[in-house]
């Protein structure tokens, strides 16, 4: 059994590893950390675990717990992670951060983006990008830490990857407006996140300056081979769970939907969680809720020679927990879809 | 591998029947019955088992179906099932009927509640009702047919059976205030379950006359020794699954919150699928949902010498598909939780 | 005009009065006092009154604020106003108070159930409880101070009222489950009200000990000609606004539904804001949203010797801001709905 | 006093003419139209009306209608006044048509996007398109027939209006990315509108050819003097009401924020019911709920020299009904917000 340690157990990303994790056949969760409610009981954060988690929470002492587990997971806010880690850290333990801090290759940009001093670039090499998907072949046994991606990110990428990568889009052109429930803004109490605030409105926030812009464009630039600068836009809408990203791009020549079906089937055909849809069949994020499916579809638009991208997934899962554990099952030599066999919930 | 038919599979019991049944290990469902949809795709009606399930619709002749599966699930309108039972059927398979056809012993009740002729009322006997914490001991592997109980029904039974059973409460003072979520209305096209009618409102419906009315008081009147007259008013609330029960009734005698838990726990503490909630903290939908979990709790109100009872639960897992499979395993002699380990999905 | 300042202008309850007040013919806000976001603009608190006030918040200093203002709306925490009134105060102008500190009039029950010691019982005799339906009669020009009934509160007596008066039914059998929208929880930072709390869930508080239920008590009573105990349970509903009474009792004699509608009419049918509606239509909280209505109705059970009475009202309007203008209204002796003619908003 | 006659009443645009017209004090409503509910009490069809209207609804015939009312508000599906649309119709009555019939003065256009033979299309001519704002001045009591923009026109149109107008963005450019509440698909019974199928879930739908696009397409191409192509995407929002319409175009030249501030204030600092917001601060369709307020705002990005354009509405009010009596008021020559001084209700 790999025995799992999780620092910022009680956030809801924290939470959904707890929940992926309670039916992982090869893991166990050994420490429940988290620094707000030390030495409570778990379950009296989480009442659904009520029964399934005998637990007390416990502090953030990545050292210590380095000693104790196989792998850390850091769902920590930004900066916690660069802050504490050490080669000693790293040599006893493997540690899959959901927060941005390795993510970015460029210090300067995740300092710019971020508005924080980086505070151990010197692991940022190291890390891979845990975008299993695309760099599957980079995280094997060896691989110490993962930079899980971002939820917006992931979906953002993911229903582009193909188009860019074959060229059949100008990146440079790409928009990305992105919807999202509210369970990505976080457990934290915040007016702007109490239930009448939220519920029966929608709005855009954090326009053209959003943190997962920068890592959208390093990815997809690597795709399309130079840098890109792209729009991404981020809404918060009134559910829990799901994000849709609604991608709009020029076409590079005249293309038929056949055409541009086998290039994502070239992709995606051999991938299990991410489904290309039938043709006409647009993505809506129930249909992957509480699943590690990534929704995919397209729609060719002759009239503007443009093309619009749909991708849906679940953020706490594809965009956080589920990718996490797909990752940490890539760094001990699982079948990727270990303990992630989990079918969406509908409705 | 147990063969499993279903009939009514594209309504929401059936949908959440196949969603449980992809993980259960022991069993594989070989007919997507629906008549409305027959020879369509499963997964074109419900697109979150794309890629999942790979099946067209079949029909609902249950004497063919009989012949090729070791159980059959009914998800259908009452008197579907009454109106086609034979013994020829049953000899061939099991039954497992979600529907109310089979519930109720008395025929007259079950004519004058539902308004219509029962056309196989031979068979009403041999029933069993499969509240599983009660009846496990009459379910074997001899059982043919299982009335599998009602939403609202399990829930308000297994809230209030311990204190009837031990005499605490006088069952005839006994008021239900329960209230649902909207998959319970079912996935029929009808104006007043159009998210506009449904979201941001609430509203009681079947006031008095609910048809679930005389399922609990059959089986309450069984703990009680007698037959017993409630009150049930069911509620429709904006949100997809979920049934909250809150109970009222009056005090035999004077009794502490120890002597009290002490009751729930001779009937509960040994069972995997109701917890008993630590002091003070009252039940939420949202703890139980996706799972297979009951959550009860109560507060004594010395002041009106009245009891209030709380339990939840999702109304389709533990109301209608979960049990259906923890009675399925049993049928088969299987542990009671198999392919039901289901964590709940918070938030 | 009618000059009015308003005290906790930036609460939910506060700024419903700012939206009902803005398009009232006979009453101007000067004062729209809030202590957290002092000498922030209004509008910058809640945008939807962007373009439509043009103030700066204030403090809250009644002292210079009932010299320059007719009358001032509290909708403050408990323990505000009797810590801050006194004479002088209420010599210079009139106070409608939307919390609980004037509404009990006896002060060890105020002081058991709020848990909080009342700093001016010396004003508690000379306030008038404005549930204006029933103590219209107490509510003119020379009134000072009036006690706005709490929104469960007005809920829960105008459902039962008629019945309690007339005697058909028995007080002490009262149970009252009560369902509100979450706007009744206030705009505090709290995470049970962020929006994935709420959000696709249900469940009660406040069980056997809510604080409404002693003024539901009390103004019962006085219908009642006797003290009575009732059970009374809040429920939080993921819907903005709006709360349902279900109210059960047990029926004094033996009566046709022809003679508890005339019981009703008696007192309601000419009430502008109470609707009794037509037989066998449930109260729905949708249909009486953005206005000052009350609908309520009720089902005799003749199994159980009991009815069933069901009222819904918009929290924030008949349960807090409509009722307080209504008293205002009274006060000043304008006619009652003036700038009441809010019309419900559906969907 | 104007009088008024419904056709669609029982519509969701119908109900919402109902609700802003019942408290207009220039107008009353004295024929409620609905074929499908003829002869029932129009408060039995929308209970918020009960004791507000007392009316039974009347059938559909425009000739007998155009004999007894002032103007005809026809909130009909596409095609319906088309097809019965007669001069002598025209000579005895305003019409204000809600559904798309006359709003694209191109037939073939019409045609081909909708589907449908426009049965008269010799008073396309004639109808002045009602988008209040831009063609005031051609609305005035001799005009006979108003073409009354669709919902999402009206958002995504005024949104850019000023920016097209004014040059400062390449129009072929644009693309309009809109949420919508589910009132948009208005209240007939349809699986896909059910509150489960809806709620907790986000989609695209009519993706590159929904009939707005021309529609969009026309007004803003005579803003920008020639003809145009953009993309529109419209996305069903688990909400009743308000759309949000984020456009994305690129810049034709460097523009500080102040510009292109002056740029909307320009059009709209005189426009009572368009609203510029403040600097970073991005409309919420809540803030604008109920009222007949357009909130708009932008967001400059240099990084890929394009401007992110935002504007919000009621779908119902500024997007349907609401207009709709600003369109009335202009015929009849009222003050342009007679009766639509409605505060938005929030939360």
């Amino acid at each position: 059994m790999i025995k799992v340690g999780i620092i910022g157990a009680t956030g809801y990303a924290g939470a959904e590893l707890v929940r992926i994790l309670l039916n992982h056949p090869e893991a166990e969760i050994v420490w429940y950390g988290s620094k707000s409610y030390i030495d409570q009981n778990y379950a009296d954060i989480y009442r659904n675990f009520f029964e399934l988690v005998d637990a007390d929470c416990l502090g953030d002492n990545m050292e210590e717990l380095a000693q104790k587990v196989d792998v850390i997971f850091t769902a920590t806010p930004q900066g916690f992670l660069a802050g504490v880690l050490t080669e000693e850290i790293l040599k006893n333990t493997k540690i899959v951060d959901l927060s941005a801090d390795y993510r970015i290759k460029d210090v300067a940009t995740y300092e710019k983006w971020y508005g924080i001093t980086h505070k151990s670039p010197q692991f940022i090499e190291e890390a891979v990008y845990g975008l299993c998907e695309i760099n599957r072949g980079l995280i094997h046994e060896n691989t110490r830490l993962i930079a899980n991606p971002g939820c917006y990110t992931t979906c953002s990428i993911l229903t582009a990857y193909p188009l860019v990568k074959e060229g059949l889009i100008d990146p440079d052109t790409l928009i990305v407006d992105a919807k999202s429930g509210t369970s990505g803004a976080g457990r934290g109490a915040k007016t702007p996140n109490l239930f009448c605030e939220v519920n029966e409105s929608i709005k855009a926030y954090g326009v053209t300056n959003h943190r997962h812009t920068p890592e959208i464009e390093e990815q997809l630039g690597y795709a399309a081979g130079k840098e890109i600068r792209i729009n991404f836009t981020p809404h918060l809408v009134p559910m829990n769970r799901g994000i849709l990203a609604t991608e709009y791009a020029t076409l590079t020549k005249k293309v038929t939907y056949d055409e541009v079906k086998a290039v994502y089937d070239k992709y995606y055909a051999n991938e299990k969680f991410v489904r290309v849809l039938p043709k006409g069949v647009c993505p809506e994020t129930k249909w992957v809720e509480g699943s590690n499916y990534v929704d995919v579809n397209f729609v060719i638009d002759e009239r503007t020679n443009r093309i619009v991208m749909m991708g849906a997934l679940d953020n706490l899962v594809k965009g956080a927990a589920g990718q996490a554990v797909q990752n940490m099952n890539l760094l001990f030599g699982l079948a990727e879809d270990t303990g992630l066999k989990l079918v969406p919930c509908f409705p």
